[in-house]
């Protein structure tokens, strides 16, 4: 049994190696000589679902486990936590590469989708005899996923503190520029969940993983604001949607791909979070005391 | 014959049609009520080769041709340009979707590797039997990839100048902050090209393809710095090193991965190039007169 082995469903299990996020280099500083710099590490791990590789991504080593329940999530290829039984590292310490392949072994009688695991390998975005288009990537892109329902409603204030509140769990970021980073808050504005990766979309699958195991091991998090670095891409709107999450909050712009994707999930989408100002795109009615833009 | 085709080879063939990059939408700025907003357009394009869907990508829509081939020719797919015969938007104008699915008609006899078509759909990195490491996926994203000779030497005025450059061809980050940008600058300092685009690759993709399109025409540019926005990812050196560019220069900061990409295919690597400072991550040899760093 792998050391790292975690049991879905049982709290406290799996010991998650912490492994190392960033590593010293020498760089030159021209005119100024060489000197040492810390670097975001970006390695590969290969997803594995009931031993078949399902991906290799490039993320942050660390917290593994909960990207890999993370990704086959927001693909549609697992629907909760418990279609897992359980998670680990294949192959043993100290190898070449151990820790960069992670098996997610599928709980007896669970709802497998092995049919999204060929549209997620072709990207997502799927063609059909007639081209493709904006709309049907918006189908395509939330196939699966059901609407949202309109509570609850938030407050500028909250959506302001989720991105301010973000930022203190960057620690890799403040040593190296070279991390993503997102956030999740209750209803309360309690933090359910924070990681960073030097991928964006990563960075929300681990930030899904870890809501996913919450569940899975009886909590009930009530998820609210899902706060992420950068720009407000379609991709974090489709995982926020795909996850139940109502409201995404971007440190920058979304493009209108995004803003179609939140519209059509009723998820609402704010960019520019900074300085106290914030833009709402799509579903603002959950700012019922704030005045209204279009649905 | 669609009207925008481009014969490749032929200077001044394709009349690529200007598309809209940005949308107007309406948003609420909480306490302040609801104004309009200019958001970077994300629409699907399926590229073709040959009447075979390759990929679906989400893009800025515009400079579909030179994105399309730039993307072929960064996936190992064709290797020059002139592997195409010509480009062309498929359908009718007026029709849904009517610009977001293009076709690259190859030439007869072209060297295409339908092989690296099939890497290309499983993300580029692949698994073996001893699983993934940092140095296998490095050898994967160099595969067919010669390593650059020594030459050019570059200073730092210069890689300074061409990131600075950079930001008078963003007419679309600045209407919107939704849109990343890559410009390559030759040996004299001239822009050989400059492209927006939603996706950090895609306007390295656009910019390759202008460079491949110039040499197919006959000419014999001499790219030398490809200065993009935003972080150094190994895909934009993996790109950069097949393309035969010899120096990146990124203004944040670059991963491990992306550094012993550089390493690998002897590309000179620049981060943080800001306020007239920048780092040298790998093969620094190419500043001479400033100082060496490990290779």
């Amino acid at each position: 049994m792998a050391s790292d082995r975690l049991e879905v469903g049982l709290p406290g299990s799996g010991g998650v190696a912490s492994r190392q996020k960033t590593r010293p280099l020498a760089v030159l500083r021209p005119g100024r000589g060489e000197v040492e710099d810390l670097v975001a590490v970006e390695e590969p791990l290969e997803i594995r679902l009931a031993g078949e590789t399902v991906a290799v991504i490039l993320r942050s080593p660390g917290d593994d486990h909960r990207l890999a329940l993370g990704y086959l999530f927001g693909e549609g290829i697992i629907r909760e936590a418990i279609d897992a039984t359980a998670v680990y590292h294949c192959g043993r310490l100290g190898e070449e590469g151990y820790g960069n392949t992670i098996e997610v072994a599928p709980a007896s009688g669970a709802a497998i989708d092995w049919d999204r695991l060929e549209v997620s390998r072709r990207g997502g975005v799927t063609n059909s005899a007639c081209g493709v288009c904006g709309r049907s990537a918006v189908e395509d892109l939330l196939r699966g996923v059901a609407r949202l329902p309109d509570g609850p409603t938030v407050s500028s204030l909250a959506v302001a503190a989720a991105v301010e509140g973000l930022r203190r769990h960057q620690p890799t970021w403040d040593a190296t520029g070279g991390t993503h980073a997102a956030a999740l808050w209750d209803e309360a504005g309690a933090l359910v969940a924070a990681h960073e990766d030097v991928g964006r979309h990563n960075a929300v699958d681990k930030v899904v993983g870890a809501l996913l195991l919450l569940r899975a091991s009886g909590q009930t998090p009530r998820p609210t604001v899902l706060a992420t670095s950068g720009r407000g891409g379609f991709e974090i709107v489709q995982k926020a949607a795909r996850a139940g999450i109502p409201v995404v909050a971007c440190v920058s712009a979304p493009t209108t791909l995004a803003v179609e994707v939140a519209q059509a999930a009723n998820v609402t989408l704010c960019g520019f979070v900074r300085s106290g100002r914030l833009n709402v795109y799509a579903a603002a009615h959950r700012f019922p005391t704030e005045g209204q833009a279009k649905p």
